[in-house]
């Protein structure tokens, strides 16, 4: 490399979450980002945003469908994937990450310079990009994550998707196998069913979403089998057919589609940085080392998100994001990365939410608990839902008459979640907590209020 | 009447929310209960259940109709009348309102003697039921509310509806002038448009739903006018028509429909039980007079509910009714009627959900308000349901962090709001509220999480 190498006060790898650093605070530091891909990172591009965005067109479409348990008659005549694909991308999520990258080039930041290539360390706090050398006063890696590709699918030499491009596939399946049992894959698999694909789920383990408290695993595992062809086994052939793939598993079983998603998990990106070079340490896992406050090995360099974060979750990312970005400031008052009550939801039908501990963890913990399973069909919003299935079950510590754990598994779960964090933030006695408030009759936080009279705290 | 004066410890009037007091606390005295209609009252019967099974289906097949706009081409083929009505009464409400009855006078509360005829004062704590006489230690009355019924239509001879039989007419009518501009006439406008029936509005003034907020009131204003033919004046003349009924108002429109709604509001019972022998006085508005604790003005004499309370709602009413049944039991630790922070919902489309003081309220008050106006188009989850016209207004004391009012006019209004009723119940200070919890990304509280992060409390 014959060119100088460039000093920046911050380099930031990476254009996901990390792009949310450089606020006007920053105005002063020479920065240079590095994003090889789309600004906006996995959440806006191939994650959790346009992925709600095609689970509420299914959640729709299904609801239309099964509206005559309501009385109401209805049919889905046609699903405009292209419509969807243009509407979701073109002519929104892409001109989102298009308008972010020209904002960062643009005269508004002109202390930021922006990188396009793949960043590899060649020295401590020193990277290689596109050929250049460029140095850093402080570095944050947040270079995010990518699926995980079992070898079978790897190696096979047939195209398979992944969540990064099935969104975008010109035309819809009319059939998909979907392998994994995770929350990536099982929100696909509403999405296509909801949409009229057929799908099949194939996934190494009998228990999907298996991190679930086991009253709502058990549930959930009952009623995708009503609803999918679930095949239980590992993939030990895929190959091409004249009208999409065929995928043997070690059962023997053969199954064909049109089409194969491949959602098996996602692994940190740290492992394609040559971090060792830079005197950063990796876990065993994949995670980039960091300390409570983000620091990684190195001095001078940060990590967050999904490259270094114990949770794959887009709102931790932003937690995190905003600790490091006062942190790089602010070094005599460190924040440290917020892990405790973290929360998260699976948009599947029904939604499903959760935030503290199950109750096999706080049992575990030694705690004498309260439990509560509340089902929706038993409040008079339920009633109107013609819900079935849907139940909030809340844990407690009948000492206290603090919540521990609180689980949706129903209609609007991602939102009848969020009364339960607050109760959980700040530490609110249950035992008087269903009382001092009104409830708003007959609406669904009912489900909540019945779930929380229905704890035994004597 | 020659019978001897029946004498019982407890005679309540109304099986509605009263039919709630007799716990088994109660067991050790003798109980009256008198209803002369269907036992569960106005809430049950023809009130906030029923009516949410309604909305229910109607809003399923509004998304259907309109899921175009995400890509999904549906549509509705029929809506089977008979079938919602056979799921809501027959199979449901009905068989409830009978349970209930049939409890009070089987044999698992034989402390309670059931009368099922119109009950009226006599004397002081003395009543004529049926044409027998009885006398209770101590009364509560709780015979609820009645349509009001402008003399225009009460004396036209012409069929008319209300809330109390509109649910069960036998057939869906093809077209219907909804008269009112309140909540009951709007979620009944929204449910029979919803179900396909052509829908004419006629209120007497401009303003739909005017007790909303300013900012709420403008946007529903505005949106029922997209969806609704809103007339607005007096109906002077009421006729019979081969096909319906002809409305005729004071500024010359003549209206044609099949039926005719009437849901100009709802007056309180009291005025028809000779209160003025028992010794109990009305407001001018018809109320029963009660003290904060549920006293009438006639010693040992309760009232709760909507005949007494400045709330015509239904978690009011079980509130009052908690707070009478303690009392009846404990005159040394009487318990206040709770009638703070009482938020309340409309089950329109979309929804309206309020708690708490109006921007206008609380600047008439003189507080130094900030207020955020947070478009659920401008999160994620707004994105997704391609929504563009709901908000979350937040109504915030600038010098305390307190959070003074919430109103959200949108999807899942009545379920987003709790979150803040909590908030208000337990005295929560805004100022840190946003960033002291996670909010899961991306649902829909993350339009709460932005109407907080938007006020200014500098």
């Amino acid at each position: 490399m014959s060119q100088a190498t460039a000093h920046y006060d911050l380099i930031i790898i990476g254009a996901g979450s990390g792009n949310s650093i450089p606020s006007p605070e920053f105005d002063g530091l020479s920065i240079a980002i590095i994003e090889k891909g789309k600004f906006g990172g996995t959440c806006m591009n191939v994650g959790c945003i346009p992925t709600k965005m095609y689970v509420y067109a299914a959640d729709v479409a299904l609801a239309a469908r099964e509206a005559s348990a309501l009385g109401v008659d209805a049919q889905v005549n046609s699903v405009r994937w292209e419509a969807i694909v243009d509407r979701v991308f073109t002519q929104r999520i892409d001109k989102i990450a298009a308008g972010g990258e020209a904002y960062r080039r643009g005269e508004e930041t002109p202390n930021i310079t922006v990188y396009d290539q793949h960043a590899r360390f060649i020295g401590p706090k020193t990277i290689e990009v596109g050929g250049q050398t460029i140095a850093g006063g402080q570095i944050v890696i947040a270079t995010g994550s990518r699926p995980i590709i079992p070898e079978v699918y790897a190696n096979s030499g047939v195209k398979f998707y992944t969540n990064e491009d099935i969104m975008r596939t010109p035309t819809q399946p009319r059939s998909l196998i979907v392998v994994g049992g995770g929350f990536i894959a099982m929100e696909f698999a509403h999405v296509f069913d909801g949409l009229g694909t057929q799908v099949t789920i194939v996934n190494r383990s009998e228990k999907l979403l298996r991190f679930l408290d086991q009253d709502l695993a058990e549930r959930f595992n009952h009623d995708v089998r009503q609803r999918f062809d679930v095949r239980i086994g590992s993939g030990t052939q895929l190959e091409e057919t004249p009208d999409g793939v065929r995928l043997t598993l070690d059962t023997g079983e053969v199954i064909e589609a049109e089409a194969i998603l491949v959602a098996t998990g996602r692994q940190p990106n740290g492992d394609q940085m040559n971090l060792a070079a830079g005197g950063i340490g990796m876990h065993e896992d994949g995670r980039i080392k960091v300390d409570e406050f983000g620091r990684t090995e190195a001095q001078g360099v940060w990590a967050l998100g999904d490259v270094s974060s114990p949770y794959m979750l887009k709102h931790v990312a932003n937690a995190e994001t905003r600790a490091v970005a006062h942190n790089l400031l602010h070094p005599e008052s460190l924040q440290p990365m917020p892990h405790d009550l973290v929360p998260s939801a699976v948009f599947t039908h029904p939604q499903i939410a959760t935030v503290g501990m199950t109750e096999q963890e706080a049992r575990g913990q030694g705690f004498d608990v309260t439990v509560k399973v509340q089902n929706y069909g038993d409040v008079a919003y339920g009633w109107a839902m013609e819900d079935s299935t849907g139940v909030c079950k809340l844990v407690a510590d009948r000492a206290t008459g603090r919540l521990l754990g609180a689980h949706y598994y129903g209609p609007q779960a991602s939102t009848l979640i969020q009364q339960m964090i607050t109760v959980m933030a700040y530490d609110i006695d249950l035992r008087d907590f269903a009382r001092r408030q009104y409830w708003i009759h007959p609406a669904l936080p009912e489900v909540t209020e019945n779930a929380v009279l229905g704890l035994d705290f004597d």
